[in-house]
């Protein structure tokens, strides 16, 4: 009987070839699955079916998982503001982990003998992958074909026209992929420390000119409608794509440390996430105090980085999500956005648990909370340790 | 025998009825003095020193500070890419505690019996100052005429206008605030949380279309040329006001906790700084390590914070000093940077100690470094704390 | 109708003579009020009542919140190991804010004009009161007659006497503090950095010699077991006082800055705490892993932080609450401990959670979890960031 | 030619079989080298140069790294107060990358083709020695034969004995590991979680009953004299041991991750860590700031770890060096010790920065720096952030 195979599959060149190369080669049964976190329409899914199964595919499972990755992940992004170095949502590096876990579970359902995946030999993916695989599936073995035969596209392709497959892979410049929290750009330019992408490597054109206002609502941190519209935060993302995309909002390059130990460089579009966490920002700097956003900076940026680095099982980040949406309570209320070619800026906001108002006297005005002898104190007092250390010598250290 | 009181004088309304209310209400002798940080040119210092005389100041004197304020605090939050709340480069609030400085050791020098400053009682500039002073002055009083008096603006004007001074102050809808480091707007809009400034309050106004790129050259962490011109970091900093100023490039709101404990909202416009620090970063990405970056920015953020909070003179603020200082050595490169209206990208470097080399093998590609058994030994070493972890409950906390 | 006062009363000097100089002096009807956060017997209760009165109090109240205060705080301070500058756990800091928060309450309900405390105006009790009666009673006044008047002990002794009041109060070298948390020392050498306290000074006298084993068993982080007996956990702490006082347990000194700036230095007896600390912490050792260990470490440093400088409402700490307390699912198992004078060693420890066991191979041992092989991919990867870093430059920072 | 191998050798068991095991098996030229970080004496390293040669060394080589270990990690260890998990000084694990530095520089001088070392392959010595050699000589292979081919003892003893050598290493039960910085103690009861080690385990046996005092001088954070005796910090090490040893001070089991992601358990004593530590410390919190002492227990919290995951070399690791360097200008000053049998208590110290002095007046008493007025408006700014806060929803939050 031949071991049984699941393949996780993106209708890409790469997991493609391992459809008919784990069954000629390896002479296994080879059952595709999808793990959908949004990056694919209806439309794509359906000619994903017939692909995986022209390709020679035994059968073939799409599995929705955009609910679960918004509730387990990207709500969390949103409550914990989470841009790796400042710059990048973590658009495609936070999917993997939803979809490795499903695809466990799909294996392990179906009583796999072992799971695959296309992933290369040099980049993030196959970590993300092999950790939670080893997490979750610890019994059932890991292939990565193109891995572990080093093949090249172009092998790949020559493979396929050889065994008769249909070839119709585009080689394009640039590896593309979308997710609901972006897209990201890699390829030619990237490859190098000097150069911008070009216009045209981006999957959304700019075709809006001018200036636009929109508004973000929120409720408890989770964005909930648009223009006044309520809606699921999913259908948020989406609305915001839409309206935002077309100005080029969003575009900017990710360089950092790859899980492998080298300085990687991608590109990305993300007008979504940009937008929701640039207002959710704004609105938690007026209802939120100094220190709640000084430790929630702290844990989101760790949490941020254990997730680009597959470390989603550990059990800190359940602890920090327990601290990130305790943290959401009050973060209601519209923030108002201004669009504009290549960039927006968040211009205000209401909120009904807004800090900034009247009751404790204007800021810039003379106020009722406090008088010039209360200020005088306080002064007095702040500045004492600082006044009793200097005093002590004052020859080193003084600024 | 008069007592000697030097005043902190800016040329602005509320320094300038200092002048004439304590010579003839408190009966001083008022010895001005202008502690320059950059926001003023040649000839605003020769008017301000008129101004100050004509008041009835006896003596005047200016202090140029700028290049003790660059060589103290703008170099270290560069090297911290210190941006506050993500946003905010400090742009006014670092400066005081170096105008405080100058102004409590020339008041020692003149042997004054008291040191006044023109700050109300509603703001962090009050608290900035008398920290400082108490500090750095401990023998000398201090005398804050706005605040204690409680004055209005329409009550000095009619006070010198009473006493017979010519009164110029245009009453603006706002108050502007400028220095090397950026200028800020406050008043109208900004007392409000919903709404955004007009263009017509940013005193560059966006006069430039369409893009332009520019080059930032570093070293040792310190920005040195402009397009290929060297100069010194004063320079620079100046040059790009005038390149990327026009474009409205730089402006935001910065929303925090005032050091009265309010929550504040101020614009500002601050191009040169946000250049400067994006680029400065981008080198960072390219030449720092994951940990580098990691400790930076948790250090960087707290001294911008502490600066911000008047604590300058902390003597955690030295150590932190010394660790970025050290961060530096390899941050030498150039920056490209696409200038567009409203908005910037930086869009690649050049750094002869770029980690993104070609030595260990293109990120994406094959390379030499490891082989995929060494990824497989990698992952099951990395994945086992939670493997064990999850072996040990299956049911809870299982993500 | 004289004005009604609330007065937070201990029996000692301080606030016993606040009552008759409130009575008489500022012409108030004073109601005096006992937070008992468990360091007082039911005997002393009873005989601080008849003090009250006997003093002039027109009504006493107790209120009994020790529960509130293990539920509310002792339990975090247990979760968080924590210990002030690794020595301090808080003893008497951490009751302050409930005693307040209950005197406040208490005022409230009585319609109370005004609220008393006996703090002077050197420490950080002051603070503490105040602080908290700001928050959470801001309309009604407070008094802190000590501490306006700048009494000293002995001219509240001669005022009681002249008065006509039986004066018994001991004018014992050291102010000792007892609370469930702990008993603090302070006087003579704890004025002065030089001198360990004498023997004597300590309420709780060594008698035992030898040395003897308990066990401490621990459910979800809370202690619930001594010697195999489960009973409430404030019973636990009673009873490790009982068992491990007099060994000496527990003593040390603490010096820290106090809150209005300046150094200070107390000492303390605290075995329960100590015990249940440093047992707790094992058992953690054992169940958790690295980075949950390292962020509660993080988290709870500043927990125990900001609750010794009053700051115990800031919203924050009940984030940091929720972190801590989802940390501790896993912290259920029994702990032994030998007791020796005035030491004692945590020797073990028993956990169905124990992450050191057999499963993936003994430590020290050949293992099944991995290979040699294993080991090289895992090194090779690990050290590529710094090999690539330090192959860029060789002189520089090379170790 | 025979191929040229260096080896790491330490006199004990699994390095001597690695003598005759490369030479005969694998045909190399074997030249042992010991890399003495302070835990051989002079006899000892000259037996185990005859040792070495017995077994069959080509060449064997003394490098004395006691010096470089002290300066470029201990004085580190000292400044930061390093105890990971609060209990372990990093005994043997920070010995390890200086004794693989040494080797690393020794291999390229002596031009070979390989370097070998002794570790198993379950615990945390073989990366930190891979993760070095990799890094400092990485164009040198690396061997690790006890590793690779699975030896247990009593293989490598019948090895041995079949060549002919005598074999005269005790089988004890316990794996002593003896360094200047402490001496680990593994075996028997640490392989389990519930057992202390017995008196017996300890090479340092209690001989010392009741009391002692001893004092301690720093200069610039650095131990330099020991009951007013000045002497080289590495001597102040072994004098402590002698004084201190003796009372069975500084013995405690570590329990914490392991590299390879295992649980792990170690018996330890290390008097003299302990007792400069706990000294350090205490002047520390005598002369230094609340931030300075904050934020270097960030830092060298960090930097134990890193150092005890072989992680020295990373560039993070220097800057931290120097933060802990600057903060260490004032740490002058004497302490006192109370030795007593199985544990000490730091009872005083006297410095020339005590910043707990009379000038500001005395903690506890009435004081100069401020007044009741001051503290009034202190409490009064201090609170309004929480005050506002909870002013906008009562009922979310109260504590």
């Amino acid at each position: 009987m031949r071991k049984k195979v699941v393949l996780a599959y993106s209708g890409g060149l790469d997991t493609s070839f391992c459809i008919p190369y784990l069954t000629i080669e390896k002479g296994m049964e080879v059952h595709t699955v999808l793990a959908n976190t949004g990056g694919f329409s209806e439309k794509e899914i359906k000619q994903l079916e017939i692909k995986a199964k022209t390709m020679g595919a035994v059968s073939h499972q799409t599995l929705d998982i955009q609910s679960v990755y918004y509730e387990k992940c990207l709500r969390y992004l949103i409550f914990g503001n989470v841009l790796k170095n400042n710059t990048y949502p973590l658009s495609v590096s936070s999917e993997r982990a939803f979809q490795a876990i499903s695809v466990a579970r799909y294996a392990k359902e179906m009583k796999a003998d072992a799971i695959a995946h296309g992933c290369t030999g040099a980049g993030n993916d196959q970590i993300r992958f092999d950790y939670i695989l080893r997490v979750f599936a610890p019994d059932i073995n890991i292939l990565a074909p193109i891995r572990e035969g080093k093949f090249s596209r172009e092998e790949e392709v020559a493979y396929l026209q050889s065994k008769g497959f249909p070839v119709s892979f585009k080689t394009s410049q640039y590896s593309i992929n979308q997710g609901i929290w972006g897209t990201s750009v890699g390829g030619a330019e990237t490859l190098r420390a000097t150069d911008e992408l070009p216009e045209e490597a981006f999957p959304t054109q700019r075709t809006k000119e001018g200036t636009e206002t929109i508004t973000l609502g929120f409720e408890k941190g989770e964005p909930v409608s648009v223009n006044g519209i309520t809606m699921h935060p999913i259908d948020v993302i989406k609305s915001l794509y839409r309206i935002a995309g077309p100005y080029g909002i969003g575009r900017d390059i990710h360089v950092g440390d790859t899980l492998v130990g080298l300085k990687g460089r991608v590109g990305f579009e993300a007008a979504a996430p940009l937008l929701i966490i640039k207002a959710h920002h704004l609105l938690e700097k007026h209802v939120l105090g100094k220190w709640q956003m000084y430790w929630k900076d702290q844990l989101a940026q760790w949490y941020g980085m254990m997730l680009h680095e597959a470390q989603y099982p550990d059990p800190v980040m359940r602890h920090i999500e327990r601290f990130l949406e305790d943290t959401q309570h009050r973060v209601t209320g519209t923030v108002s956005i201004r669009l504009r070619p290549y960039t927006f800026s968040v211009t205000g906001c209401s909120s009904p648990f807004d800090l900034m108002d009247a009751r404790f006297g204007d800021y810039g005005e003379g106020t009722e909370a406090f008088t010039a002898e209360h200020v005088e104190g306080f002064v007095r007092l702040l500045s004492l340790p600082v006044h009793m250390y200097m005093s002590k010598e004052k020859e080193y250290h003084e600024p």
